[in-house]
């Protein structure tokens, strides 16, 4: 018998999450049955839609219970197998994150054909962070060579994929981010303008001189400001893709939108959300096409990693303090 | 030598406009020089995009000059001729309204083929404002039938064609106008679930009332609180037309926008903006669909005529006030 570690949600949070919404428990894991498969977590992932998560309210996923362990993405490796195509040493990725070892069913799991990529490069660039920006900017906003592209949260997990995929796709790239050290990572992206909102008094200026000319696309990762400022850059034709809004994910109250949504018409503007997993049969192509691209050197990325299940409720909280560079993850062993 | 009346801007309007923001002179019309016509102009079109020319803001159409005559959709009949193709008799439309008369390059008049429709019928369901009501539903937000679709303003120019548009594509059409007459004019044009705005404490409620399994497609004229609502009720993949914002135009301070934009990202929302002009490919087999559909007794129009072109600036004002039924014209013969 293993035992495992796993956190679990004490309580709702009301506006932005503290340790005490969260609780630690240990728990047995038993050995497979017929179908199953053990699994020893290597890393999980932390993102900020698991916010929506732990409020009671309609959403596109059903809300986490209270008292139950929390959910998110996870890579482990393969301890014990009763189920046909798993064997121990096998890298898989589960939604069965938040903890430090499960036995499932194997349709829990995905079998991970690494493509010589670190495995935690598959909750990140590799993973539906770095699919997310991919669908986005490809399917969503259709860019072409030649598209102005404004990023927001641009060193984050889904910005900094966005923001080459849209370099290496012949965009300029206009990526915002907060503080020295993501807007220097920026610059090591490739990014072709980068503004620092938190040193912006008047972020609609700093936009201004960033992209003269205007904005063709806006990958929205944070809604707020960068998307008013955004709507006043943006070109005619102009196409939005919708992304993240962590600006007003904690928010009490309803936030107000943009004053400035009117120009959505005359400049025909097209606003489009869309959720990563209406999209997972472009994940081939983006892996193939991704590890291309960190093989032979265009393409970089940061992760920002925290050690320990005791650490992930603190990992999940710098999300919304802008803590981390790229994907947030905790490492597990 | 003929003597026209005509209507100029005599200041820019702060916020609401009001009748001391007009001129009314009279100027001599000349005889028409080689390839000029001269028009008696016999109905000329009051519509709300003309609030924007009025500011000097960069737009899609350039604002309108102080001291000159305004413009905006006329139609009226040649009485002289010195170019090719123009007899005199002929219904021609132009954007020389606001003015009983004049005398421009044939470039600048369009032949009008009536299809057995009343002339003024091509300032109003046959013309622009029904033209952007197709082009709304079919083009940009792809109606299919059996879609649920809200019609904000449901009873003026724009929306009675939206509604019955949609309805004779095969949809359920939720209409929302204020008032017992305008609402009554919905019901009598066939509108399945008719909302009367003003006497809604709770737009969001009335509308959920109205769509109890969701609104697939939004035409929305006037943004606001009816934004806000269609937002609150959209299914999955909706797919709104962003035509108009009246409830904004006359703003003085920047009105925040709705606060639950975020939903657009959890549904799959795509909100797209448009201007009639990139569409006018349409308009021929428009025309067609429409005129077959009245010749036939399936689409029924209102029109709110005021009489005279002393009437002009008044008849501008009562959009704002929400006193038409229809498309708001001024008879000027």
């Amino acid at each position: 018998m293993t035992t495992s570690r796993e956190v679990r949600l004490k309580r709702r949070p009301i506006g932005l999450p503290t340790d005490a919404d969260f609780d630690l428990a240990t728990v047995e894991v038993g050995p497979p049955g017929p179908g199953e498969v053990q699994v020893k977590n290597l890393y999980m992932s932390v993102d900020p839609y698991m916010r929506g998560r732990m409020t009671d309210r309609p959403s596109y996923v059903p809300p986490f219970e209270i008292g139950a362990a929390l959910q998110g993405g996870a890579v482990g490796e393969v301890v014990a197998s009763s189920a046909e195509g798993f064997e121990p040493g096998d890298i898989v990725s589960s939604m069965l994150g938040w903890r430090e070892a499960f036995t499932a069913p194997a349709s829990h799991l995905q079998k991970i054909e690494t493509h010589g990529l670190p495995i935690q490069a598959f909750l990140g660039v590799a993973g539906m962070p770095g699919l997310t920006a991919y669908v986005g900017l490809t399917r969503v906003a259709e860019i072409k060579a030649g598209d102005t592209v404004f990023v927001s949260a641009a060193a984050g997990a889904v910005g900094q994929v966005a923001c080459q995929v849209a370099r290496l796709k012949g965009c300029t790239v206009i990526g915002s981010a907060g503080g020295p050290e993501k807007t220097a990572f920026l610059r090591e992206i490739g990014v072709d303008q980068v503004i620092d909102y938190k040193a912006e008094p008047d972020l609609k200026a700093a936009l201004k001189r960033a992209a003269p000319d205007g904005v063709d696309v806006y990958f929205d990762n944070v809604g707020g400001p960068h998307l008013e400022a955004a709507l006043d850059r943006a070109r005619v034709n102009g196409r939005f893709a919708l992304c993240g809004m962590i600006s007003v994910y904690n928010s009490e109250q309803p936030e107000p939108g943009p004053s400035n949504l009117a120009l959505v018409i005359g400049r025909r503007l097209r606003l489009q959300g869309f959720i990563v997993s209406d999209h997972f049969d472009l994940a081939p192509s983006f892996v193939d096409e991704l590890s291309g691209w960190i093989k032979s050197g265009q393409f970089h990325y940061r992760e920002t990693v925290d050690q320990g299940i005791t650490a992930a409720p603190g990992a999940f909280l710098k999300l919304f303090n802008g803590e981390n560079t790229g994907k947030m993850l905790v490492k597990l062993v």
